[in-house]
Formats: structure tokens, C-alpha cells, sequence
């Protein structure tokens, strides 16, 4: 249950009625509002005076919830995706910052093509350890090098919540990935901040736990929460994972959080990447990641699914017609 | 492997060769050829002679690989799908032939759109004893009354092989559905024939199964076959099932096999099927089913995912533009 | 809803009933009952004086639920299993009946341990027509003389419907494979005879789905279904299925039908089987199948998962001892 | 690649090889030893002289593997499994330590059957956060007094990094739960301890990325892991996960480290628990997990899987049955 509070509520009055309903208190500019779990399906009639408008809902999809409010905006710089707006915003580069050489030839490239947000991870979840970890936090500083020489916002993904703090700092949209969305102690740090949170579903994860998982983020206190769908396992391995458009469609229909979807992750096959990058397009989201390296055999991380500048440029051209077609437009 | 044979061997030796290497022998109009299990990878030194060209196999995807040929092209009347043609297929209907109002109703919108192809089940496969089962044979003949009514071309679904040559002889493509596509008994009865075959992947099929259940139809003789995506069954069930864009990208890569995409039964509910058709088409297929009912709130089965004409039409204009954004045409 | 007609009900009125709900009409020696959808929750007023007894469901599982009745007894010869009976049928053979010698040895064993039930497959649902598909009617001959000879029951498979006759004919309990269970045609011949008939789940089948095939069964009046979990596909695929122990105990708890369990199939390899026999056998079930080859490396199919004969005598004498730790006994 | 190394190996020697291999060294009571990537399949010829022995493996399942050793023995007090020991160790308790009572009466139900080892969580990871979330730190103190007072080991779960201290200070037995096996921050903290590890696998995680988690923590130095299986996420949503008894198989063959299940987590119901928990002993494991709980239906978390005291004590007698029968014992 969300209650949005009356303006002016006595302060003890509001922490009277978080405590008894076991509730959350969020301070927001445009007033004050206490969300309950689900299960709280009415107030107490003795606190109705204090409440501006109350919304029940069937499960813990709240906050997110299109029944709560409509689509959200997000905006970032000059950059707005969500609300009203039919922007699909591109985000690209390698799966790793390697060195400064591959880094800078990719940055050049979304500077050639107007393309504002460099994808690209220093702290990279690898299942082995005995596979190349990434660069840390010389890789973000890589990053932010790319971010002053060619005026580029950064995408980059929090491990784990002991260096979350640093993710947090250097990027300006922080990505909460695939293996590490159920953790706590990321959850609550990008709920502190009011940096945009890139959120990906994981692997084995229901929409529900998914949309749930956000729920920790916007109960903190960030609105600014966007919705990755980057491919889930099935019983399927000729591809890496599946792509799970379904989701998506759900996802637009019943959430008002920005959505956003990742073609490469989820084939994990460079040369599914251009038809997939379309459909995902032709779906009307917000963002699209797209994995690209200037030299995909000698990446030291998922070297399969990456495509080379040549391909990205056919691509790019690719999916701008067809978000024309849809009435959408590539940013 | 599969051996092209020389022109003009002799009958005797073309029957001596199949036998010692225990392959099915084929005759075609360009030659005769001989295919044995893919474990098979050299042919006996004394038979070299016989042999026009040869390939060898990886697994028992044969017949239907590209490693073999290019794109299939396949006609039905003035229609063709694959080979170098870029046409995606529009087949719509609803989930059931119910009586001769509502079928009447949907010939005469499809009429109305140009669109061609009529789909409809007459025996459903449905999981429960008790609910409705089709119409059987009635279905049937209510089908070839639109055909020739409206001149649509019909498609409809084979659910055990008691009834197959009854929807072989009514429909100008035998539809397999998800669940009888590992049945011998229809996929020989369609190998028989030489009309198109739409194969639907079961929900729960790997690639690896679905393309070898078309070699079944393949190496028996008939050259036409289909391959659809229907969605598979995952973890996720708040849709029915993930449609799986991962695959038609694989299928598109390795199979010379045209390939359909059917996002009503994929998601399950009427709302994300526009926004999938989308993205279906945006894949650069060669067909697509959807579901369309006059009054699907009232439909006996599926009601869920059909959607009415008013929507249905709204759908249409949305491909055309998305098909033409990337140089496919819908017929 | 089923209902339990009032003996002595005029047979015109029992019609009546069932064409008005829409409901399938049984005669049973204990009294005629109908059933009809679960949807239908209330008998209309003006039959109420026929019915003896009615039970509402939630859904589809009726004459399997343990609403209905408890757990259901099955008599083959002098086979008892289900009801109160503590017993767990062993059934054990190869994969496919392939010759006479291997079958030979195969029942020779059989008969040393005292075991009854000999399974064995004459039709394999193969997923490629390039590898060995059974024997056939010959091979369902050979079973026969086993039979004769040893004095054994056999167990073989339906794999579709232009054969079903045959198999029924020759068994002494039907198998409906786990690619074949969603066939109507298969089901219903199945549920004109009265020889018990053992149902295998699908690999991608709910347990809903998988109840309501039985119901298809139960239908048609006969009601010696025994259900077989023998694993489902899941993302992990080192194993080649995952054993659903899970589901045994929900059918034990929800449904009235023997629940039989194949952990051959299921992890696909020889070397677990030993240890997830153990396992079955301690879950309380009626039965068991295990695979097993005179020499399973030369086996024709699922030449893994078949253990040979000492292994197979050490993995029986450990079954004995858990199901005797569990006050059950092996059959 | 393991690389062992002679004893009195030069320290620089022995850090060039690592530095030169890219490998991971490990100072070891019984020698050091320098692991690489799987992708490693030789030792640079210079380097021959300072290995003692070379251990070649197929992918990054090294340390874990049974091709380098044999089963792993774990001792923690008097109590030791794994190994050649045929011991099956019992942890039981509630989901959540919620207050002092319901703790107490638990430790006080395992006190009385002499069972020594007590599991509660106090960082719950739930998936919302409108749910109770543990009592924290109070958590682990009120587990610190029942090891006190009853004499009790304890085993409870790190939910993410920025508490993990706490919880290895506080455990005899520090758990990884299914949400957080892939999180760097706690499988390396983790690897720095001594003390036994049990790494519960994700529920969407296949057994190749399960094991390498195990590889993380082996690779820092700690020896002590357990792996657990608790259910994977499947298309089947009647019960809660599929326990996958076919990885416990799986890892028993392959891997050397001792194997816990879970079957309260998997099934999530308690009707199935005591099945359930039989056949996990009759696998021959080296332990077994299960919820119990004073008054489950008012357990704040997991209510519907945790069985009472009485159920428990009916388990407990049935499966020292059970592993009676295959030469184990319950500890």
C-alpha cells in the first residue's frame, strides 16, 4: 500500500504511522508518502485524516507500478528517456575497458556517430577466477578519461558492494548486472544515490523478483531506476541465453520504469546481433546496450558476442530506420 | 553425410550403397541422393565412383543445413517465401474454426486486407478432456468453404496421425503443432506429401531436435518445410511462454529452411502482440501467424491471446512499415 | 464436477444431464457417473434428486484428485500396486528390444532375480531419422516369446497412433512415451482398454498438463493409469534431464494414481543411476523402471544410461534394503 | 593447469612462474602449488625442473576436481565428513532467527536428539523489501548464546559483502546462499577464512559455474568447501524449485568436495519434506539440511516449508533408517 500524506502532517504523526503499519517513510518534493507491504490492504481509519490518496495493490510491485503512476522520465544531461517521449537510447562499447587503446577507438566511434553513452565494465563478474577479472578501478579511470576528452556519459556495472561506492562515483548511469541484482548491499547504495541505476534481470530471475528488486532501489528513495532485460536461461544452448521479448511487452504494459533491452548478452553470438538489435527496436523501448570492439577475436571477455565498428555502423543504420517505422527515435 | 549420386547409376548399386551404409535413399528430380547418419563421415573407397559431390555433417542437421544449400524457396500457388526472396507471410485466423459466423467474419476481413492466408484449427490438441476439442472434419469443411468463398489459402493443424491425411487433404499447409512435432506417424504422412509443412518447435524442443524433426519430413521426400517459433517454455509464467528471437537468429544462420514466427501463442495475451508482431517482422522473417477473432472476449479457446479486427488491423499497418524499414515486403 | 448418478436413474435423464453440462457420461460397475469441466462448480437445481454425491474441483483434476477418492489400487496378475499396498514394482530392461540374444540374456535375468515386469521398446520415438528406430511389430514379437518362455509381463511403448493397437495388443501394461503424451489419438485408444496403462511425463510438461492426459484416460473408463516422472529438461545440461523428486511427492499428495519413477532417463548416465534408484525407492513410490544391457556399450540407443548386469544385481539388492528401511517392499 | 611444486623452489622462481603463467599460487602445509586458466595445457619447457607434479584439466573445475584428489575431509570440532567417512550431517532449524523464544525452543529441540548443528539466518535475503529482512547483528548474538548454552554449532548465511565479517565471526559454518554464489566480494572473503564453507548453488546456475565458485574460494586458500544443491527454477511452478538430485550425482562423480542438500528450500512445501529429506540420504551424501520451526504457520519468513517439531522428530527417526540401510550415519 502506498499512502501519500496530507502536506503540513505533524512529523511525529508520519513516523507514528510508518511504525505502526511496519512502513516505509519517503521524503519526496512533492510531499510525503509511506509505502506498507502488500498484504496491508486498508488503514487504520484513525490515521484517514492524514492521507491525500492511498493505492492497494495485489503484490509488491508498488512503487514501480503503472497503477501507482505513469510512465517515468529519466533524464541525465541533455539525454530524457521514458515519460512521453519515444527516445530509444543507445548505449555501446566493449564488454571490458582492456587498456587505453581499444577504449579510445571505441569512444572515437560513438563521437563519429553521435552516439552519447559509452558502455563498458572494470569490475566484471567472471564465473572462473581463472579468467581476466578486468582493470578495476584503473578501468573506471579510463573512463572517466573518455568521458572529459570526448564529452561521453558513462555506463559501467557494481561487482559487488564492496566497491560500489567507486562504480557509484565514476559513471553517470550506474548498472546493477545480472548476477549481482539481488544483493542488498547494492540495492541499498544505488537507492542512496540520485544517479540513474541501470538494473539487469537476472538470468534465473521471475519478473516479479525482477520489478522487486527496483522496488529496493525507488524505496530508498531513486526514482531514477531503469529495467534491463538482457536474456534468461533456458534449456536452450545452441545461444547463450534466451531474449526474453515477453518480458518486455509485460514490462511496458504493467511498470512505469524505463525499459531497456541488451541483444548481445542474450545470444551471446555476434552474428545474431543485427537482427536481434532490430527486434528489440521494433518493440518501442527505451535503451538498447549493444556490445561492440574494435577487435572482437582478441577480446579478453566474451570475444563471441561482440561485433567490430564495421558491423556496429550497419547496425546503426539499421535500427534508426526501423525506430522511424515505429515512430521512435535513436539517441 | 549426404551423397549426390552420378546420373545414370545403375539402380542396383544405388540400392547396394544405401543398404551397406544403412542411409535413405531419395529420388529427386536434379538426382538421386543417399543420406546416412551424420556419424558416417567418409564414404566406402569402392562406391567413390558413384559419387557426384559429397557432405559430411557435424550432427544429424543434413537435409536442412546451409552447409548443403542456400535458402529454400517455396511456392504455393502465386505465393513464395525464402531463397532470395525477402516476403514475409501473413497468416492469420482464429485459435479455433468455431461455427460459420465467426470464421465468415474473419475470411471476409482478411479479404478486405489482401492478406492471404487463412489460419484455423479444427482438431485442437487442448490438455484438458474437458474443454472444447474442435470441430474436427465440420472445421474442415468449413475451412474449404472460405477457401473457395473468399479465395484464401488455408492452414490447419494435424493433433494426432488418426486424422493427418484429413488435414493433409483439406489444408494447402499442414500445420504441425507444438506437441505432436515429435510424432512419426504425422511427420511420415507429411514427408508423403509435397505440401508445404509448417513445423512448430515444441515448447520444451532444443534447435537440435526441432530442425531433425524436419529431417524426418525431408528425408522422406518433401522438400517444403517450415520451421515456426512459438515460444518455449521457461521459469518465467506471468506470459505463457518466451518467445525465443535467440532461436529464428540461429535457425536463419544455419538452416536453409524458411522460418515463421507466431507471437500470439508466444506471450499468451492480446497486449503484447502488436508490439511483438513488430518485432518479429523486424527479424526479417519469412512469415508470421497471429491470432485475430471477431469477438475473442467469446472465443472457446486461446480467448486471451486473440486479439479483435480493430486491433488486428492496427497490427497490419504497424508491420508494413516495419517491413519496408528493412527491405522485406509483407504478402 | 463429478457427479455420482443415483443408481437406477432413467437412462433418458442421464443423457439429458450430461448433454446439458456438456459432460462425459461413464458407466462403472459401481454406478454411473458424468463429469464435466471444472468450471461447471453447481448442479442446475432441477437435477439434484439424481445425484448421489457431487464433487467440485478447482481445476481439471478430477477422477485423478485425491478429492475424488483415495489412492487407486492397480491388479495385474498377481501384481498388486497403489492403495494400501506398500509395494514397489521393479521393471527393468534395455532400452530396445534389438535382437533375440540380447533380450534373451536380458529376461534371463529378470527370471535369476525374481523380478516380473520386462520393459523393452519395439517403436523408439528417436529425434533423428539417421539412427535406429526399433524393431517394430518383430520386435514386439520377440517381448512376446519372453513373456511365454519366463513367464514374464511385458512393458513397451505406443510412439504414435498408426501403431497403437499393435503395442496394446502385445503389452501386459502400455507405455505412453514422454514425446507421445500429449497425443489424443494415443490417449484415447488407451483409454479403451483396460490394461493398465503407464503415462510419462513430458520433458516439458506441467504437472497440470500431465494429470489432465490421464484424465483423458481416466475418461474414457479406464481407470488403471499409473503416472511416471523420468525427468524434465531444465538449463542445466550435464545431466541430460533433471529428475523432478518434487513432483513424486506432489502427486503423491494431490492425486489418486500409482506414481512410478525412471531415473535412468533421467540423468542420462550410467554411473548415477545406482545412487537416484536409492532415492526413488526411499520417496515411498509404486514402482521403478531401470535400464539395463546385457552390454551397453554396444547398445543401439541410450547406450549411456544402460547399467550392465552386475551393476544392475548390486543396485537391486540396495534397493531392497532402503525400501525395506521405509516398510516398503519390491515387487 | 595445477602446478605442484618442489619443495625449496627459490620464492623468486616460484613468482616468475606465476607472473610468466598468469596463475594464482598458493602457499600449502604440504607445498605450493600455482594454478592457471584450463585453457593452459603445458609448462613452459624452462620451468619442467620445478614441478613436481602437473595436473592437465579440461575446463576450470581444478581444485574441485576428483581427477586432482580424492574426496576432501572436513573436520570442524569433534565432527568430521567427507573424505572416506560415510557421515551425513544434520542442520536443522527455522528459516530466520526471529526472538529469543523460538530460537531457544529449537536449539533445545536439537539439544534432546543430540543433533549438532543449528541453521537460522539472520541477513535474510529477501526478494521484496516490504518483508521482514532478519534481525541482523541481533541475529547472529541470540545464535551465539544458543552455541553457548547448548553446546550447538552454528551455520548462518551472508546475504551480501558488507556484512560478511560479522557472519564468518559469528558461524562454525559460514553459508553462501543461492543469491549470492556469484558475488567476488564474499566468495573471496570467504576464501581467506578457515572455516567450512557451505556455497548453496543459484538457482539458475548451471553445475559448471557452480563448481567455479567453489574455485574462488579453494583458489584463495580456504580448503573447506561444501557444496550444497537446494532446488533449481524450472517450468514447474506447483512446487516451489526442482530439487536436482541429478547434480548431487553430478558432483559426488566428479568433484571432491563433501555434498549437502536441501529439500525444504526445493519443494517449499512441508508436505514434502519427509519424502524428500529420505531420498537425499539415500543419495549417500555427506549432509543434510532442514527447516524446522516451533509454529510454522506464524514463521515470519519460508512459513509454508518449515515442518514442526513433532514432523521433525518423525523425519529424523526415518531417515537414520535410511542411512542405516546404506552404510551411513546421521550425525
Amino acid at each position: 500500500m502506498i499512502i501519500e500524506i496530507k502536506v503540513n502532517t505533524d512529523k511525529q504523526i508520519l513516523e507514528q504511522i510508518a511504525s505502526e503499519l511496519q512502513g516505509i517513510l519517503i521524503h519526496k518534493p512533492e510531499g510525503d508518502i509511506i509505502i506498507t507491504g502488500s498484504k496491508t490492504k486498508k488503514l487504520p481509519e484513525k490515521f484517514n485524516e492524514f492521507a491525500e490518496k492511498i493505492y492497494v495493490f495485489e503484490n509488491d510491485m508498488q512503487l514501480s507500478s503503472r497503477q501507482y503512476r505513469s510512465k517515468r522520465e529519466i533524464r541525465f544531461g541533455e539525454l530524457v528517456i521514458g515519460g512521453i517521449h519515444k527516445n530509444t537510447l543507445l548505449m555501446a562499447g566493449p564488454c571490458a575497458v582492456e587498456n587505453h587503446e581499444m577504449i579510445d577507438k571505441t569512444a572515437l566511434l560513438l563521437k563519429e556517430l553521435n552516439i552519447k553513452v559509452l558502455r563498458a565494465g572494470a569490475y566484471k563478474p567472471r564465473t572462473s577466477p581463472y579468467s581476466f577479472q578486468g582493470l578495476g578501478l584503473d578501468g573506471l579511470k579510463l573512463l572517466d578519461k573518455m568521458r572529459k576528452i570526448y564529452d561521453l556519459k558513462i555506463i559501467s556495472e557494481v561487482r559487488d558492494s564492496t566497491h560500489a561506492d567507486e562504480v557509484i562515483a565514476y559513471s553517470d548511469i550506474v548498472q546493477i548486472g545480472a548476477k549481482s541484482m539481488y544483493d542488498h548491499g547494492i540495492l541499498r547504495k544505488c537507492g542512496k544515490t540520485r544517479k540513474p541505476v541501470l538494473l539487469k534481470r537476472g538470468f534465473g530471475t521471475t519478473l516479479q523478483e525482477f520489478v522487486q528488486a527496483a522496488e529496493f532501489i525507488l524505496s530508498e528513495g531513486n526514482d531514477n531506476v531503469i529495467l534491463c532485460e538482457r536474456g534468461i536461461r533456458t534449456f536452450e544452448n545452441k545461444t547463450r541465453f534466451t531474449l526474453d521479448l515477453c518480458c518486455a511487452a509485460y514490462l511496458k504494459q504493467y511498470t512505469n520504469l524505463p525499459i531497456v533491452l541488451d541483444p548481445s548478452h542474450a545470444i551471446g553470438y555476434a552474428y545474431g546481433v543485427h537482427d536481434l538489435a532490430r527486434a528489440c527496436v521494433a518493440m518501442g523501448v527505451d535503451g538498447l546496450l549493444i556490445e561492440v570492439h574494435p577487435d572482437p577475436s582478441q577480446a579478453k571477455s566474451d570475444a563471441s558476442q561482440q561485433i567490430n565498428h564495421e558491423e556496429f555502423k550497419r547496425v546503426f543504420e539499421s535500427i534508426k530506420a526501423v525506430a522511424n517505422a515505429i515512430g521512435y527515435k535513436i539517441i
